[in-house]
């Protein structure tokens, strides 16, 4: 049994209103197995990178007990760079760079030893890549969860339905939902992507939280108010991650795990934006990710009887 | 002991992506003391119309047991006049006409019966006429609430300012919030608006809910996900008057009897937007209003241990 996350590995150079930082490393592999292994202690990364990415990320996914077997390290090859500027409102961004290297040839390879893999977090890439890691498990994995963006929605909206055909739960933020669907309520956009195939939807609305769709069922999630955002990047991978990982610990699919996967996803989405890149959940404890979870149970609990 | 509500009582001529409407009753006053009656039945009006403004009208707020010994009608002269347009995404509107009329030169009179008053609201007006209000009460009522636009901070922060610091709850939008604090982030405009004066900020987020700030104290409230929002006017007002009419039955004022005011407010809303101005909120039965509320509930509850 384990969990496999897929995704990028990646150096980000990020300017926001509070700083900017060189290449560090980021990626949506690499924030969303970091979120999952607190949660979970089997989780497996399926990647790639050049031979510029530091023997020391390696032995932090190995820290956390993040099993490094499927990321490829392509020799004479250089990492995927994304470098962006965040706004003043910290909710929009431009995008500075973006240079392929490793990525354009990406052709993932699932290890053995992945074969039991029981969750799937499709990090967002190319929906052909995605659809052709579902492919590659002998047996179907039991929760497939598939994010994504706009920019597949522009660029490769085929290839994109016919991925999201395939899995269990798909995460969009809101303007993607609206994009996808063609419609601007979210209900009824939600109406339209559960009927393109998953049986969830997780619309994440930033600083306004996220919402759970399932056949008539609507969990509405909020999300932390906090006083400062530093840095945005990573924050929906993290939830992804965090979201994933309490579903491999608690191990059923339900609404009601559901709900509080969000819960703890948010939880470490809230520390993410707290710090540039990864670094401040790359060492929280489980008592600090308890208290903050029990600081959302307190910010949306009400009695009426 | 009673509850008073301070607004406008109007005619708004409504277009929306669904359909335009002539000229109907609507205002500040009309939603709130219509929303607030459904909990509390010593609600009472202070507002001004022309002779234009129907017997009808009037019958129906008796009906709901509000008291319009406050609400003047001047003759030979016409009700305030508002007209409006939403755009697609029913976030937005273009303001059409806004005939000011008796609202001119309106000066509000506190009948003698009204001095019972625990609870009051002051609906969307200039700052001024507001702070006249609180004044004209022999004795401060117990919890006075006020709701206000960026119109006012554009063109009379001072008088705001001196309004907003003798009330116990603020409401504004999102947008407001910040224009009146200056910070992006809610939490620090929480903090600088508290610091003016009020006890409690209601932050009004539309379709993200809402947010209630005291002290270090947050809440977050979601708003009910729709299919179809047919008319956003009102909803505010409809909000506020839920608000204060279920503080008035309970009687105490603490942080979580707001809690639970902004939930059933925020139910009294999502019915608001269903139909054109207050034709929904005109003949709702409690079962549908508990019924509404519990949709609230299982909305945001989730069970962390």
């Amino acid at each position: 049994m384990s969990l496999v996350v897929i995704g990028t590995v990646a150096f980000d150079a990020i300017e926001t209103p509070f700083g900017k930082t060189d290449k560090i490393v980021g990626g949506a592999a690499t924030y969303a197995c970091l979120a999952a292994a607190y949660f979970y202690d089997k989780v497996k990364i399926v990647a790639v990178a050049g031979d510029d990415f530091p023997q020391s990320e390696i032995k932090n996914f190995n820290d956390h007990h993040v099993d490094t077997e499927g990321l490829q390290i392509k020799k004479g090859e250089k990492s995927f760079f994304w470098s962006g500027k965040y706004h003043n409102d910290m909710n929009s961004r431009d995008t500075l760079a973006t240079e392929l290297n490793v990525l354009a040839d990406f052709d993932p390879i699932i290890p053995e030893n992945y074969q039991d893999c029981e969750f799937l977090m499709l990090g967002n890439l190319t929906p052909k890549i995605q659809q052709t890691v579902i492919g590659r498990f002998k047996t179907r994995p039991k929760l497939v969860v598939m994010d994504t963006m706009n920019f597949w929605m522009d660029i490769a909206l085929n290839d994109l339905l016919e991925t999201i055909k395939m899995v269990d739960v798909l995460t969009v933020n809101d303007a993607e939902a609206r994009q996808l669907s063609g419609e601007y309520s979210l209900v009824k956009a939600a109406r339209k992507i559960l009927a393109m195939g998953p049986k969830y939807l997780i619309i994440k609305k930033g600083e306004h939280g996220a919402l759970l769709f399932n056949e008539d069922k609507i969990f509405a999630a909020p999300a932390l108010p906090l006083a400062d955002v530093f840095d945005p990047t990573g924050a929906g991978d993290t939830f992804a991650g965090g979201f994933i990982g309490y579903m491999a610990k608690v191990g059923t699919v339900s609404f009601n795990n559901m709900k509080n996967a969000i819960i703890f996803g948010s939880a470490l989405a809230s520390f993410c934006v707290e710090k540039f890149g990864t670094e401040k959940i790359r060492n929280l404890t489980q008592q600090e990710i308890a208290a903050r979870v029990q600081e959302f149970v307190s910010l949306s609990k009400f009695e009426i009887e």
